[in-house]
């Protein structure tokens, strides 16, 4: 009977567990075992492991965070790290082992399929939404309603206020959570790291729609961006009107996943237990449109996923 | 300048406001005037309407239902109906007409265009998610997230005192809700309409779950498939075990848009505007994986779109 | 080391967790152990339980159902089955058994206290808030912002087709969940068991508020009203307009409980062990105000809680 | 036919527009007009008012904010603003005005008193709950539940990363906010700047859970408190612990209001207008347990609310 390793890492995303349950199930179905190894990589070189069933499984398709827990791991990013890990799975005699994670943890996942025979196959699960080869990933739906839901609310207060509110959200160096929730909540402007702006630009464009008739003024901004509580004072000063910042925090990471990120972590479990069926190796499952697919490891670590700036020239059209 | 004529028509789905907001505005911006009519074809036959400018859709992109109202309309099923919303259309000088609607909705603007002058574009808005052209309409992703939310925490009941709950989610004559729903929740069984099963086999499945150690089981359960008061009854005196049934009401229909509903609203009004700018006649606005496309209305309103019957296949082998 | 007993009974309710991780870590830091009987009285009769310790209910106190399981006993309503019990919480050591669960349960509880030595505590927990003693039961808030959440989302659909929506919420025999729901969703007629209504005036303040420009109408029915789907009928025959039943299910009793079923377990959790401590026996933990008190279990389970009709008259003049 | 006055002043607060609907249909319903006068105070020194019969509250029971505006208004803390107001309530007639707001505006109320022969009437609405005389606010409950709902979703990170979380909560200089929610999510500690905490204790009580087997630490911390930041870093330091801090933002002060807050809406609008017949002048409505009363207003603006000592304590005891 083959043995398949599980591993979730780097930050958590929800929808982690519905995957967990997915590749435990279809292993089981088709006839593997499955080794879940606990606190990402670092359970690998401890070699901290419990066996997963089908009813160790019950129960998590809507638990956000991940039962096999995750953490930094400082000592994997050495190759003698890489080489412990690759020895423990040799040990344990695991043939493929999923990945649970996002660019980063792929990167890692590169270095060690270097290392091993084992068959190492990504499942791509970050709220930023980061990973090449996957249009979406785990977890971004959901992080993505959690700001919406948010900003929602704040709208209420924005509106009763007549303020200028800048909302920072998650996304780490690049702009996916940003476009998408500020396109769908219907915000003024939106900032992301892929595209420059200038100051005097956006002072304009809020003292602009005022003139339109405007009555507050919603900017979403992603964390990559840089100084946010900077470019509040500055507005403020500008305009001479009350701007507020609100950086929407963990709870982005966290919560039970939208129907969507389950949806992914069923079909992106489905995908990772037939590649290691097939006996293919290193490898990314990926999605493209509604096609479920799959990228090599290492192209995926290495390239840059593309931001569609056509939707924040849309975003903005409709922001009139 | 060029005259576009809105209607919301046939049962209202999330992100109908949405998708007026994006139709209104792009086409402002692009240099065209807007005419709302309200209460579906009822607005078109009465000539009740009212000019939309970008204020006037302000703070509606996160509104359920629709602003401009939605109604049955038998008069408009007759031949002279249709005739008169013609000649509606043609007095009020309305190049375009987009309507927001479902499958039905497009049956009727189908019968329109063949007596109108007006070029007519449809925008796939309903949770039963059944247009032929659009793998998802708008809509459908907040329905399945609101039958899953009240599903997760009828499952804290079922577990807590060990039950088989029925639990009927809308959809019409179609699975579509159902095999989503049933999918994301880790539903035990899902009854879809398109599929036939028998009674025996459901009997033996809940039996057979029990052995492998479920302590509560969840049938998700199209209304489409017909008599589950009954089924729940059978089942009942079958395992001489407790079963209850809950059937999903309207709140399916209602609430505040997901992000994917408000995402699909932009971008269906953007074609569908874009669409109208072309000079092209008598579509609907489809969608093929990421691609925003667009589909002869005839071919969209005379065809049956295809449930994915191997996500009914997934999700029973998620159910071990 | 004195031994507490805790059991859940009846239908489920929000918060019946939090009230377990109450009791049980209160207990503890008071010196006291704590065994778990599960499945209600069936635990009793077949002697099923388990010691649980602080960490036994850790991540509980936001988890509705019981961890403890429910479940219908017809055994225990027979004096045999009472004697048994009493029996299996001598031999078992058990100084005082707190009972959570609603008025059938204190029912049974009152029955058992007549044959137990052990001291007998219940904490009000139920969703229809239908024990004599306490202003609130756990669970009673958190059925009614669901509730409440449904409703909000069916009234898009309400105002979008301009409809007569009747609403069925639980409650069992009493209208306290419909009252407190309809008074908070503003609906126009709110019927309650304890109030006879006269179907000529309820079509009569129908057709009133259309006149007065209402173009939605709302009835909040109580289960225990009756023939919800006749009067449906009924109000569509003699309006000429679409009436829609919804009835809303079991997810009024699931769910994460809201902060203030959460805060009522705590204190409820609170006094029960201290009642215990201080030798007090077959009472029930009450609510008067803000003040947590206690009450004669018998009086409790003897005596009717009153519906405050003044709120039912408010709501009506709310309602214009 | 008496003129009643409507005001919102200071921060916003959900059920606000609860608390119009009910003060305008109650007064309209006993035969009296009511005017509302927009953006606080502001509204009053520049009579800016829109008459407000029944159908100009449709619809906002479930809304956010408030439809009536707020701003702060420095031109009113001086007395010739006051003198300003009390004029423009006598110019339009205003028998009562109706002030929707917290302790501030309670205070500027107070100044207007002293001016105008109009009666004043306080309705406590503000997140910080922090009004004498009113055991709770409206909007109080709301907010807690946002900050609850978001804490739930931040423990999965907490626990799947086994780390410490400082979550800050709003409340200005008052800890009601923060020691509710703490109690309700069960934080490990929590932080009021009406208790002094030593550094050194809170390190020894989180490495203390750790060893009791805790893998997360919640403490929620008032924003009163201060420093938070550097209280991370400084746990960080000593525990050898990632330590992250989330300070959650303006959505406590937004969204639709729970039901418990649209429920003290409804009584406090009804006791405001029924104070205003009875020809009362210059309270504050408040609650006392179930009991809606009425304060005078100048003791309700210079007292100090206590807060709740023992539920600190309770809280503790629950953390173990």
């Amino acid at each position: 009977m083959k043995k398949i390793g599980i591993v979730t890492s780097g930050g958590d995303a929800p929808g982690m567990n519905a995957a967990i349950r997915a590749v435990v199930r279809l292993a089981h179905s088709r006839h593997m075992e499955v080794l879940g190894f606990e606190r990402g990589w670092e359970g690998l070189l401890t070699n901290t492991s419990r066996p997963l069933g089908p009813r160790s499984v019950s129960g998590i398709i809507n638990q956000g965070g991940t039962i096999l827990y995750t953490s930094r791991c400082p000592e994997f990013q050495k190759k003698e790290g890489v080489l412990k890990a690759a020895e423990i799975l040799d040990r344990n005699d695991v043939y493929g082992l999923v990945v649970i994670g996002g660019n980063g943890s792929f990167n890692g996942a590169l270095d060690l399929s270097k290392e091993s025979d084992t068959a190492i196959v990504g499942i791509p699960a970050t709220i930023d939404n980061d990973v090449f080869g996957a249009d979406e990933t785990i977890g971004f739906d959901t992080a993505v309603n959690t700001a919406v839901s948010e900003i929602d609310k704040i709208r209420d207060t924005a509106i009763s206020h007549e303020r200028v509110f800048i909302i920072e959200v998650m996304g780490r160096t690049r702009g996916f959570l940003a476009l998408t929730v500020g396109l769908t909540v219907g915000a003024e402007i939106i900032l992301v790291p892929e595209v420059k702006f200038e100051k005097p630009d956006l002072i304009e464009n809020i003292e602009d729609s005022r003139r339109r008739g405007k009555k507050s003024h919603i900017i979403v901004a992603a964390e990559g961006v840089g100084e946010n509580r900077v470019l509040a004072k500055e507005i403020e000063e500008r305009t001479k009107s009350e701007v507020r910042l609100s950086v929407l925090g963990y709870s982005q990471r966290g919560g039970a996943p939208t129907a969507r990120s389950r949806y992914l972590a069923c079909l992106f479990g489905d995908k990772a237990v037939e590649l290691i069926l097939n006996e293919e190796r290193n490898k990314i499952v990926g999605l493209v449109g509604c096609e479920i697919t799959a990228v090599d490891l290492e192209e995926s670590a290495k390239s840059t996923k593309p931001l569609d700036l056509r939707l924040l020239e849309l975003a903005k059209e409709l922001a009139i």
